[in-house]
């Protein structure tokens, strides 16, 4: 073993708890000879808890021996750290990479169709994949499995790190496991609520009737045979920079607790809401910012990513309980988090995807979702990740398993962007989405900073009116009720108006943006 | 009593057994006075189970003192006969009506912008209904509820006839109820599986883990001052014509049978599959006919509807066990199930659509889903709804409950459909669909005559390869390459190829079809 690693030994070797496994204790680099092009490989990681030794070390020996030699197909959690997934991209070893991802470099060689990458809502890919139908092409199996662990209990299990994502998938499928012990972060042990692989007719209850609920076990049983190598890996977590609140930002956060307060007073909500599930984003911060002013108490998180934000509402004294997919802090927040360990960990959860982001819990706990997409149109379907039709941003994410099935499904956003040569050069609201990622039949509440439209109930006519109202930016109402009443018009003419549009200039807006570099169309003729 | 109700009178009182209810029976034509203009209703019924004879006396109504002069909102569990949907939308008595409809005459009055219809995923609607979100307006409230029932029971709680639909979540929202016994049909009791009710945080598991698994209640708990007539209904159900299978739905059945087949030889499926959920029309009896003469035995059916179809199944031997939202059988099929109605209803169990489409079931029960849409596009998004973006055809229904949630969500159509000029003059296989109902996000196979392609895993380039060589009419193969290529050469000039598109042609193929009568499009230019 190197300097490093002997400087840490005692604390690495406290980690692997379960003597048998020893003899597979490795230095990081000799993991090189397991790997081949070509290969289907699975990462444990949802925004952190990924590894991070041995891809450094792919990364390193292919930028040694020649870029563009060895090529993976990768399969994650979620996004994860751009350490990773940008310079992996950038070097050409990613082939086909799935689901979600946060780089630029990634984005680029996706958008530049370098890479063969994929989405589908969270919860179903992890459900599928464990299932094997990622992997077809590989007879069902993940070649190498790569998973950062906090250790390695007694009976060979695995105790994550700061997050859980599709470890378990990743262990069925897996025909060779390399784990990567984490020994410079505290073990994490006890904090996870994980549950295994079952196919259909054998699934079972998830039997969650509230946030804090435990189902699962704190650590993921693996097959001693599988695993052929144990690395040390002594590395800080990935910090995330933060959004922070901006003017919009407040005002839209504000017409959400107004109307989360209506709905107490009409008996819709209890008093103490409902779990909320908040994106990530500067409009996701504002809204929990306005919270810890307002009166609400005994609040529940049940979400994707523990942001800093939540440590505030811990430190408020407003949050009583939080289930998690992920970490995602600050470098900041990481300190805060480590510094208190207890205050905050004693009343959080952290799960797999296969349970934050199921349809289950999500609909019985009745959840008030809360996400930031790219644009929405009239008639309330919402598109989240591409833009124009074709390129790509960041991914679906797990948006889509909360709209569906929140109590409440609401999506804010500014109701323009700047253009380059127009400071709202870019309508958020538009005639018609170019991709839809969530219908109209799966939204409740739209939100901009002009103000919030409650669409339950509601007719596409109906809609596209309150719509354009509550939540158009004043210089483009009048383009967007333009646009409404021609196509009303022209489709009460052809006996087609139940949700009127002219698809020959449906998307006018863009090309004008386009060509002009702003949105905002003379006209419609 | 009039003398049909006198003759019927005795079968009629044995169905009302809590004789404290006996006060509240009614001629039909008395329960008129509680009728108001404006009101809300809602209908029991899905497919069938509607009630038939106060709505048929309220046209009679306003068709004799004055049409236009009362006009309802209307809430069903689905499409109901057309018995009362058309003939009140012919009289103008249908303001806004939720979800699904199948009647010639209520579509054109949708169309033209006389009914403010909604669509959602049926299994959301239903719970939202019972949240109150579908009568923001009315406090929260359903004005009259009208429930078609088989009988009362000694508690007062209600048995359902054909379909359970939404009628807990009527019963819970209405100020008042009518019911209408219907003593024409056998009393169905025992059959039903129903639930209330629940808000959340106080929402409850179903803890349903096969197909047979009952939940709930043979009957519908109501509070008896709600209860403000109950009506003598002597009805026949309303039969439904049969889609009988042709050559192209024997060919897309024979595809969907093979592909089965194989994923039972890869071990993915176990031998007798596993609950088969199988929408309406010619290719699903098709399908059904194929498994008819498949090597498949023990099938479970976990479905929407109980078709003719599944007579046959149950006749043949192969068909275990089948869960159903409704019978919706031709006047044949009702012929034969009242002929052998032991053999067929001891392994049939009724339940409402808020189990029946409920992600939670259908997710953990792990279905086999397969639904004819409109159209679908080259990267998987689906259009089951709306036609050239407008005009609406019979709505969403549950099908997106299933294509989200299921084991294998499988949508089958034929390639092409005449128009009036050209046999082939539309294809269902299209750049971009013009409404987006499931999402490339939900599905796993597209399947045409054609051929069947299998997305699982694969990026959006290679899934538009995949089905445009699979899925397209080899006379637009050609032109939908041929866009895919101009559009990916376009968008790699962009940096945004990851789903390649030309949104200022996208849709030419709808142009030239109003244009030229064909979707035949010459070229892109």
């Amino acid at each position: 073993m190197n300097q490093l690693a002997v400087k840490q030994e005692s604390e690495f070797l406290k980690r692997i708890r379960n003597p048998a496994l020893f003899g597979k204790i490795m230095e990081a680099e000799d993991t090189l000879q397991f790997f081949k092009d070509g290969m289907y490989l699975g990462f444990s990681g949802f925004a952190e808890g990924h590894p991070k030794t041995v891809p450094a070390l792919l990364a390193d020996h292919v930028e040694k021996h020649g870029i563009g030699k060895m090529k993976f197909n990768v399969y994650t959690g979620a996004s994860i750290g751009t350490d990773v997934d940008d310079r992996w991209a950038k070097l050409g070893m990613l082939g086909r990479r799935w689901p979600h991802q946060q780089g630029n470099a990634i984005r680029k060689a996706i958008n530049a169709g370098e890479i063969a990458y994929g989405d589908r809502y969270l919860s179903m890919y992890a459900q599928d994949f464990g299932y094997g139908y990622y992997t077809l092409d590989n007879g069902g199996k993940i070649d190498i499995g790569i998973i950062e662990a906090s250790c390695i209990t007694e009976d060979g299990s695995i105790v994550p790190t700061l997050a859980v994502g599709i470890i378990a998938e990743i262990v069925e499928r897996a025909d060779k496991i390399i784990i990567e012990i984490n020994s410079k972060i505290p073990s994490l042990e006890g904090l996870h609520d994980c549950v295994g692989v079952t196919l259909p007719p054998n699934k079972q209850v998830y039997n969650i009737l509230s946030v804090k609920d435990r189902i699962g076990t704190t650590s993921i049983p693996c097959n001693p045979d599988k695993i052929v190598a144990i690395v040390e890996s002594y590395r800080d977590p990935v910090g995330r920079p933060l959004g922070a609140p901006d003017g919009n930002s407040v005002l839209i956060a504000n017409h959400i607790i107004d109307f989360l307060q209506f709905e107490v007073k009409q008996g819709r909500l209890p008093k103490n809401l409902l779990p909320l599930q908040s994106g990530v984003g500067s409009i996701a911060n504002a809204v929990i910012g306005g919270l810890l002013t307002s009166p609400f108490e005994n609040l529940n998180v049940w979400t994707e990513v523990f942001q800093d934000n939540l440590l505030d509402m811990f430190d408020s004294g407003k949050l009583d309980y939080v289930t998690t997919a992920s970490f995602s802090l600050s470098d900041n927040g990481i300190k805060r988090l480590l510094a208190n360990w207890e205050k905050y960990t004693s009343r959080t959860l952290l799960r797999p995807i296969q349970i934050t982001n199921h349809a289950e819990p999500v609909r019985r706990l009745g959840l008030i979702s809360m996400n930031t997409p790219v644009e929405f149109d009239i008639y309330a379907h919402v598109n989240s990740s591409i833009v124009n039709g074709s390129r790509l941003l960041n991914g679906v994410g797990g948006s889509g398993d909360f709209m569906r099935n929140a109590y409440l499904s609401i999506m804010h956003t500014p109701s323009t962007r700047p253009s380059q040569a127009d400071l709202h050069g870019i309508s958020c609201v538009v005639p018609m989405v170019t991709h839809v990622d969530h219908t109209e039949h799966d939204m409740d509440v739209l939100v901009t900073e002009q103000g919030l439209a409650d669409l339950r109930g509601l007719s596409p006519r109906e809609r596209a009116l309150r719509i354009i109202d509550q939540c158009a930016h004043p210089e483009y109402k009048p383009l967007l009720q333009d646009y409404f009443h021609r196509a009303l018009k022209e489709c009460l003419a052809s006996n087609s108006a139940h949700e009127p549009h002219m698809l020959h200039k449906v998307f006018k807006m863009y090309r004008n943006l386009e060509e002009k570099g702003t949105m905002k169309l003379e006209n419609w003729d």
